[in-house]
């Protein structure tokens, strides 16, 4: 009985925005832990990230076979269930750590996995003291996750890769098509990307041009106070020069005073606000100052749930990350989080590193500025260099004989609760 | 001489919005008439559609190679570029049907493929009346294409099932990320699609969902007037029921009265009149009356542009209209359009069929009421019969190095013009 109590189990939960590939990293996590049941019970999923935890809402992850495991390499989003929800300090909130360490010693669990971004890696490296400042040992492991790329000491997050890959080719296809249009309908195509703080996504459409095949594309980059004038006469040039011109515009951008464009204080006919996006102020604007025709796009969701054209080395990352954090484990590691270090550039070799927690939570990784271009529009050969290697490959997933992807939904099956009932 | 001046050049063109797989049809009819060297001369491409002919802006196809002709069945948009004109009828425009005969004569053209939906169906029949209204000798053959999917006669236009499987796959992939997000953030996504008059693109979305994998989906057709309150009510009962909801609105979703959603009279913080879309009016409506979080997108070109996630029956069904069109010319048809005849279900089989162009142009097929559910808000399973074999099987298009898809340009060389200038 005390050599089985001493094998713990594993919680692993799901934080924050999904993407096309965080359960990459799940069957990462997963598949490393059933290879090594010497050492690791089951894996317990938090339904919902650590909501899960806190509400002992667990899922027994054992109940799913191999196949359907391994079938989450290929399936966007979260298998698990996500939440925005973040851990106030042991200070303020004892309670929530109390009731952790409750479910934690009811379950036998040892090692804790959280799959996200940096709030989610604040709330990793909370849970990570609870060894050190309540005594309950537990090694908690951060897997990284965001298509906002904005996590340190990584080369890149696990996410960002295929959002800039499906953002990448949308941009390009887009502007095949505005190209053949532009002589009599429309001349000027929108995109707006995610991106609220960070400009990571909206470089990425700038890859879709290239020396061998260029396309005029302006774009709007949080990081850079939106300029009208500017903005204006950069897509008039193109227009003039190529007949046509595409402008990817991140939702974060906004004018010199911090005002989002996206918040143009837009009524409707009641008078009743509105939200609207970025881009068809942008659209409007091109139209009401050159008078060109316009279409315009939002990829919202689509973009970082496109797994159908997910990249090849993000998938391959995303599972590394989530095989790495349970090796760290299994190495004894607490408060860290596995890493993508990049050794080469050409040819692109990484290797995975590991980086303290405390060095992870609550920083935001920025674009450098030298891989925005002098004019503010465009991405440096320096930031194309950086981007390439990560949105190169394809790894498409299988395809039901309806014509549509195979994507898993797992059993969930609930772990019995040992608990009375906890309020959030 | 004379035996040379007997073999006819043929002039091809593009026409109307673009799609996925038109240059497939292109591909079709230039390597069909290659491989009919001894009786079709050479391939001249309308730059811009039939300003091209008009303006004898004529591109000489023969300038690119086999390989890159090849490359254009798995490249988006328009190769030669397109145009949204339509040529008025003799008794008002004889001038342009003078001019085309001119054009025609002075560059040997005795075919004309005219490669666009009923509007251009409609320039097609015009331009095949020539030999009879004006005894000039021509042969013109309409190579259906439209994602409307509103040609009559044909089972499908290519084009349409490239779409259909974009939105199909995204609906299911961003409703796979709602799912996740529900407990804690966004509840209700909402996707605008095309389709200004006919539901058929918006009907994929309802394919992303099925008896295996049942996802909540309200689908918004133009077809069914806008009744709020019912709309609202299925929204909320499938929240209650699965947590979340997908809503897929087509563009062309209006009031009882025709009056537009998307035209809801919204002002900025100026008072100027803005251009929005469908779906940011309805996610505001369902925030202002259910208090559900959403978020939502427009596909807008992308979903048409989608050649990396072309369906390959459409792929396969356009590049066999362009070359069944050569076909049809070589036998001394004129005023004709192949299309698809669907001959069997499950299996799915299909052959070349043929349509007179006076039974296409001008005539608008509307999706049968027995495709949309009873509530207004769903797909029956006829619809399913009808969808499934579209969206079916992948083309994948090549990829580079860089991580994009090797989409072609060609030189696009033009042919010494031999005749005056022309004013449009």
């Amino acid at each position: 009985m005390a050599a089985k109590q001493q094998k713990k189990n594993a919680f692993y939960a799901q934080s924050g925005g999904v993407t096309a590939v965080i359960n990459a990293s799940a069957c990462g996590v997963i598949e490393t832990a059933r290879a090594n049941k010497d050492k690791i019970g089951k894996v317990y999923a938090g339904r919902n990230g650590i909501i899960g935890a806190l509400t002992e809402d667990l899922i027994d992850t054992s109940m799913d076979s191999a196949a359907a495991i391994k079938a989450l390499r290929h399936t966007p989003s979260g298998a698990f269930g996500s939440c925005r929800f973040k851990l106030k300090s042991l200070e303020q909130n004892r309670r929530e750590y109390e009731r952790l360490i409750e479910v934690f010693e009811a379950h036998n669990i040892g090692y804790f996995f959280y799959n996200g971004g940096g709030d989610s890696a604040d709330t990793c490296l909370k849970v990570s003291q609870l060894s050190q400042k309540m005594g309950y040992p537990i090694q908690a492991i951060h897997v990284p996750k965001t298509v906002d790329n904005d996590l340190p000491i990584t080369d890149n997050c696990p996410g960002f890769g295929s959002v800039a890959k499906y953002i990448a080719v949308s941009t390009m296809e887009a502007s095949f098509d505005v190209a053949s249009m532009a002589k009599t309908s429309t001349k000027v195509f929108v995109l707006e990307v995610m991106g609220r703080h960070a400009g990571w996504i909206a470089a990425a459409g700038g890859m879709a041009s290239s020396d061998d095949n260029p396309i005029p594309i302006v774009i709007l980059f949080p990081e850079v106070p939106f300029d009208k004038d500017k903005f204006l006469a950069a897509v008039k040039q193109k227009v003039e020069k190529f007949g046509y011109c595409t402008v990817v515009v991140s939702e974060g951008v906004h004018w010199p005073d911090g005002k989002f464009l996206s918040d143009q204080g837009l009524k409707d006919a009641f008078g009743h606000a509105q939200l609207g996006g970025a881009a068809p102020v942008i659209a409007n604007m091109v139209k009401d100052a050159l008078d060109y025709k316009f279409h315009w796009g939002v990829a919202d969701y689509l973009q970082r749930a496109a797994r159908h054209i997910a990249s090849k080395s993000d998938v391959e990352q995303a599972y590394a990350m989530g095989k790495a954090a349970v090796q760290l484990a299994l190495k004894g590691e607490n408060s860290v989080m596995p890493t993508v270090d990049r050794t080469s550039n050409k040819p692109y070799r990484w290797k995975v590193g590991v980086a303290p927690l405390n060095k992870v939570a609550n920083v935001e990784k920025m674009m450098p500025k030298n891989f925005i271009s002098k004019d503010g529009f465009g991405i440096t050969n320096k930031c194309r260099e950086y981007l390439e290697p990560l949105i190169k490959g394809e790894d498409y997933p299988p395809y039901d004989k309806n014509g549509l992807p195979k994507y898993i939904r797992l059993k969930n099956v609930g772990v019995p609760k040992k608990l009375p009932d906890f309020e959030l």
